[in-house]
């Protein structure tokens, strides 16, 4: 009997010290709650695994990754045609910037990085049909980089743009393998 | 006792569970072991954390994301100078292209986003003093997407590029937070 609470213990320890040892991730702590939606920040967004990434030119001129849930991850990779409830999809960008540093050792202006973060830094999708029900599903929200939310207006746009892809379950980035 | 026990097993079941929730990650297979740095894929690269985002524009013309194992990932968070042995970093790209569905939205050529994968599209900086001591404590190995890994002359490129980036342990990527 005894051997077998030492086990135990021993594997609890095992498993949380496995856990324990990821660092916390940086960025905006929770908080504030976004305007319509009433979304705060995800506490560890950060540690989320990689849905793809992208650079957005004109205005925007960022470099992004959008990083998923372990329920959204779980249903990119399953290929399924709408995300179940409790999937949260986040989006982060950084000012898009040549790295000279890089450029220097190419010999040419080749290298483009992850600079500041501007105002609109942190986004996120989250999946709950009911609550959400006249949006797609889907509630939206965006931070600054201190967690400050957009204002109302700004969470009014959200939706209509994601109208176009509503076949995709309103979500525009495919996962990249 | 029996109470104590009975709440160790729901707590190793629900922490296993929570391991067990997360998706295997595609990509390509263990197996084949580089050349010179005699590395393999790592299993589960496809589930580590961001470090960065990062455009190569001219012959590359890719776009990439550099992930960490959590080693790598607390080094960083912690601002360290050099990266412990242990320390993996993985670099993922994929061929740039732009976005015919998201321009459509957009009404303008603004969005490039992640294609295909080329030849060059995984590779990893393992560090270990000891066995890499002579290219600065750092392995490297670069694979296609079928995990198949390219040849010793490439990986006789490796070193060289990185010693101009020495004062950083070799490491281009900086963490974008």
């Amino acid at each position: 009997m005894m051997q077998r609470i030492t086990w135990l213990l021993v594997a609890v320890a095992t498993v949380a010290g496995g856990i324990a040892s990821t660092a916390p991730a940086s960025g905006p702590g929770g908080g504030e709650a976004a305007p319509v939606f009433g979304i705060k920040v995800f506490p560890r967004y950060r540690d989320w695994k990689l849905i793809s990434v992208a650079h957005e030119a004109g205005n925007l001129n960022d470099i992004r990754a959008v990083l998923g849930n372990d329920i959204a991850i779980k249903s990119y990779r399953e290929g399924r045609q709408l995300f179940p409830d409790g999937a949260v999809i986040a989006r982060l960008s950084w000012n898009y910037v040549p790295s000279e540093e890089n450029n220097k050792v190419f010999g040419r202006d080749q290298s483009f990085v992850a600079g500041s973060r501007p105002d609109w830094y942190l986004q996120f999708m989250v999946k709950d049909s009911k609550k959400y029900a006249s949006t797609g599903g889907w509630g939206y929200a965006q931070f600054d980089k201190d967690g400050k939310a957009a204002d109302e207006a700004k969470h009014g746009t959200c939706f209509p743009c994601h109208v176009p892809v509503k076949d995709r379950d309103y979500v525009f980035t495919h996962y990249a393998p």
